[in-house]
């Protein structure tokens, strides 16, 4: 149970987090903080937030769970700001999708507070973002991973743990590397194909005729292409060496592909495809399986 | 009106025509063929077919349309083997994703009856295939590209587009080549990009806990992995000249994606993504402006 939750940033992320613990009655009162003021007095009229405080000081004030759900890139200011205000036995987490350099953040800004940091990241969301986005049931059945080291204390631990479970998700604990490693091929390098995609496109000559022609399956691949500017800016910047590898063995496969088709390599251009459905098809059966 | 169409390959894409084209009352008879018994059976249980036939001789006999709803690959050992057998005044119609090479082979097949030839693509789909995905409002409000030559005789592509017409599509005239052009930019290089990434992925070490992760992003960009292979061979093969110059475009894109991550130019970042986002975002306007 939290007592006073205040939320740093209150977007897709962090509202769908408060409206759940709010449903689940694990939570008192939620206090938001963010950026944009007019997003922040919806979160008072939709009932995310309880109210709202326009400085880091009040808002962060005798909360004993403090969540930081903005772009990575935001974090290390935010929490050099807060640090002198939390309370003795605060708990701080967040949500980024990168862990490593979070990490390094708080180490730097929390000193001696840092053992109640708990980083983690719920593997959920959508390519919309605000407060208006935001729902109850984001997390339910959905993995949430926190990289927890040596000196994080258990009890912090523990009340984050909690506290995602309560939103209805799966928590798993892992390393922060690996952590870094996995979120570089299953998330960022495929939204980071999709922008170069889409920017590819939007390039060419008869770029209005192309997109009007752009089916089904155009949408659903270019999707992620639509996910905040800034956010994916500073997940690139904050996973670079994880990201670079990925985009590079990306290019190899590419280079493949590309020598394949000019080739007329038909043999082994129908193995790649099938070897990549049998990929696919065994990734949703085992999604089928969890539902 | 037509009065027996015969339907070569009752798939997804030919099963969902003939459907369409039967809740419209727009055919007496359909007659299916093709390689798998099974799936031939199955299309005659459900109704999609009136009957079927083993020979392509017999399966053309007394048709006045005919479509062939094959991979590319395959049409012109079937327009070689159909043409003895055609009416004289059969219309026969293809809905193969690139045209070019269809033409080629439809020229060098059907001689003298080339000029009822008429070139189609349907712009609708799903990853599935087999005559049990199939649904009669596939086409409902969607594209179909014909492609008419200048020998294309006036009442056969009337037919055609009246066909199509009937299924509820929208249907365009445009020149093969910028047909082909245009689909290798929308659709086979989203479709060869995403082979890619699952076929990268699945060569990493940690590819079953990759894959565990994947979140909703990673499904959906993936999802046309999961097409047929041997279609996306076969146009992979006829479409080449213009697959591998979108493939290098893209190449040249993810080059300077790669250069901006690793050197954490994050300025240059962020610009790319947001143009991105206002390209696709501008698409999804004007399709929901459509709809």
């Amino acid at each position: 149970m939290i007592n006073r939750l205040t939320l740093i940033g209150v977007g897709l992320i962090g509202g769908s987090l408060a409206r759940a613990l709010r449903d689940a009655g694990h939570v008192q009162e939620i206090v938001g903080y963010g950026r944009g003021l007019a997003n922040l007095q919806r979160a008072v009229e939709l009932g995310v937030v309880d109210r709202i405080e326009t400085s880091l000081a009040a808002a962060v004030n005798g909360a004993d769970m403090v969540v930081l759900a903005t772009p990575v890139g935001a974090m290390a200011e935010i929490l050099g700001a807060i640090a002198p205000y939390l309370a003795k036995d605060a708990v701080v987490t967040d949500v980024g999708s990168v862990k490593g350099a979070v990490v390094t953040a708080a180490r730097a800004a929390l000193g001696g507070r840092f053992s109640n940091f708990v980083p983690g990241h719920p593997i959920a969301g959508t390519e919309r973002s605000g407060v208006e986005s935001s729902f109850a049931s984001l997390y339910v059945g959905r993995r949430v991973v926190l990289t927890p080291l040596p000196e994080t204390r258990p009890e912090a631990l523990a009340r984050v743990r909690a506290m995602w479970q309560a939103a209805g998700a799966d928590v798993v604990d892992m390393s922060i590397e690996h952590h870094d490693q996995v979120l570089a091929a299953t998330s960022h390098l495929p939204h980071l194909l999709a922008y170069a995609l889409v920017d590819m496109l939007a390039q060419l000559n008869d770029r209005h005729e192309i997109f009007s022609y752009a089916a089904g399956g155009f949408r659903d691949f270019t999707r992620i292409a639509s996910s905040d500017p800034v956010m994916w800016r500073d997940i690139s910047l904050a996973n670079r060496d994880a990201i670079v590898e990925m985009l590079k063995r990306y290019r190899t496969e590419l280079d493949g592909l590309i020598k394949a088709v000019a080739a007329g390599n038909g043999g082994s251009l129908q193995e790649l495809f099938a070897r990549a459905k049998a990929a696919r098809d065994a990734l949703m059966q085992n999604d089928q399986k969890k539902d």
